[in-house]
């Protein structure tokens, strides 16, 4: 199969953004004033190729999975913590449980690969393997796995975006050790040397980080992942809920629903997407700039800038949510603000 | 009158922020893991002394007067703007109003020196001057006025905090060329270049921030304001909202509210409460950093950093109303999230 023939993304509109732009001009505050939110509004219009795009409800996806690479002692927690996590967002406790509330986004998890069968209502288990294989000794998956991944993904979003009509998607993640596995894909998609990439993770000592590195370097090395193809990549070196986030963002693209990315794993999960298809980097807003420092490499090879810096190190999600109400903000200018024409104001 | 010794500003519960940063290390999540959040969360419980502070509702108090030194050709918009942005506020259709309803907030707009009579039953109207005077000619107003003003502003944060149980606080201003008199009170409180504080402020020319900068430096020089007396600086070269909102910060603070500094008008007039009483400083959060120059000049001579930098320089409140998600964030985490031991989740 080819993925590129399956989505078609649609081009932005650009018509649309101009006008956009023009009608900013003409709202009661001084050319300019309210910043990134004007460009942000403009983004938003050219996607939802609408005047007066909205963003809410926002819907959170969370694809959770498990990485045998957690076996080399890459991360602060145990692998055992996958499946704790993925409970904690079912009972609701979470970081991205409690942003999404505050948002009042619905939030979705799929099982897309954990190593431990969840019985629970409110789990989507579409599952493609019990975790991946740990790829410093072996592939991560199959090339066929990790085009299944995708298409979960996809199908995922399409019936989470039109059952629940979220107007902005959020993709979160939850996979022990998948700051190794999002570091390897993002070194060998840029080219950019391992050690300035890898991070603190979850909250690995200094020693460990250089541990981390090694198994990168050591990994890439045995696994050969070609980095023209970024299905080879995935299967070599990636995770079950990478290639899951990039198929939803390709999904999304395609139904003009706009992309809001958070950290680390979900920015290496869009340069996945862009991969297979580019014009999906059109639909992508990247919320925050999280401390992880592979986090601005894969921005910029989106040719993107993040909107805010918290210094946030979490992922599932957490960011894109708490960074939402800023891009509301900015479609909330556009419809609700009085014209200078309106309120009978002096122009400059 | 001395206005130190009417307003009792509380001291921080260190105590109390001490247990909220223990407790953080017990939620589910890497420690430190949420950045700023978390020590955000730590300040508002100790601002607070709770142990689960709030911050919603937010109320917004928009101090709204005229400035004689427009006379001198300093802004982009002519004077009667002033007002019609009122009547904007008033019907609900300037940005900070958009923004407060986003945010769920109380809108309360104080005429404390407009240079005109406004009949409108949603506004309150607590004037101390009609405008002050040319402070390149002339005083801006009289010290007594000065200090009238700042009691206006105690006074409606006083009734406002606690009519409408507000749980922080976030100042907005309107006043046209109220930019000009921000950088004069802002360089003779820090004594740095007025050339390097003074910017396009709702959009001037390059060529009119020099004569901006010109009319600052003589206005100076001749009304010799005295640095150490905030009351003369307000008088000399000040204006009627920046020492309402100054005043409003001092009553919010003395009450334990959290106070929400928006752009360079709000950061002048903090400036302008800690010169009356230090501890105002400590229930100060500094919600952006605009692009007016002066504005980190003034953020760092509170000691404070910004949250986020979205390229605003819009006023009103409108850039504290957009960042307040992000504090209601802190205090959510807090709140509604799991701790390791309820969610039975292995720790590191």
């Amino acid at each position: 199969m080819n993925l590129q023939n399956v989505i078609k993304i649609p081009a932005l509109d650009k018509e649309v953004g101009r006008q956009v732009d023009s009608y900013i001009q003409t709202l009661t505050k001084p050319p300019g004033s309210l910043g990134k939110l004007e460009g942000l509004a403009v983004e938003l219009a050219e996607m939802k190729s609408k005047p007066f795009p909205v963003v809410s409800p926002a819907g959170v996806l969370v694809f959770a999975a498990d990485h045998g690479i957690a076996e080399e002692g890459v991360s602060a927690f145990p692998q055992e913590v996958t499946l704790q996590m993925v409970q904690n967002f079912l009972n609701g406790g979470a970081a991205i449980n409690v942003f999404s509330r505050q948002i009042g986004a619905t939030l979705k998890v799929i099982d897309i690969g954990v190593k431990s069968t969840i019985n629970d209502k409110d789990l989507i288990t579409d599952k493609v393997r019990m975790g991946t294989g740990n790829f410093f000794i072996e592939e991560a998956m199959t090339k066929v796995e990790a085009i299944e991944a995708i298409e979960i993904g996809m199908r995922q979003a399409e019936s989470f975006i039109i059952n629940q009509g979220v107007e902005s998607l959020i993709l979160g993640e939850m996979g022990i050790a998948n700051t190794t596995a999002s570091s390897a894909i993002l070194a060998v998609l840029t080219g950019k040397p391992i050690d300035t990439l890898v991070g603190f993770g979850t909250g690995i000592t200094s020693e460990r980080v250089l541990h981390k590195v090694d198994i990168i370097t050591q990994s890439i090395e045995r696994r050969k992942p070609n980095a023209d193809d970024p299905i080879d990549v995935l299967a070599k070196v990636g995770g079950l809920e990478i290639a899951g986030m990039a198929g939803a963002m390709l999904f999304a693209a395609s139904y003009r629903v706009p992309i809001i990315l958070d950290g680390f794993i979900s920015t290496v999960a869009a340069l996945v997407a862009s991969k297979i298809s580019n014009d999906v980097i059109d639909y992508m807003i990247v919320s925050h700039q999280s401390v992880e420092p592979g986090h601005l490499t894969a921005i910029h090879a989106l040719g993107k800038e993040p909107l805010i810096n918290l210094g946030l190190r979490l992922g599932e999600g957490s960011g894109a949510a708490v960074a939402f109400p800023l891009i509301e903000s900015a479609t909330r200018m556009l419809s609700e603000m009085a014209t200078f024409q309106s309120a009978g104001i002096s122009d400059q």
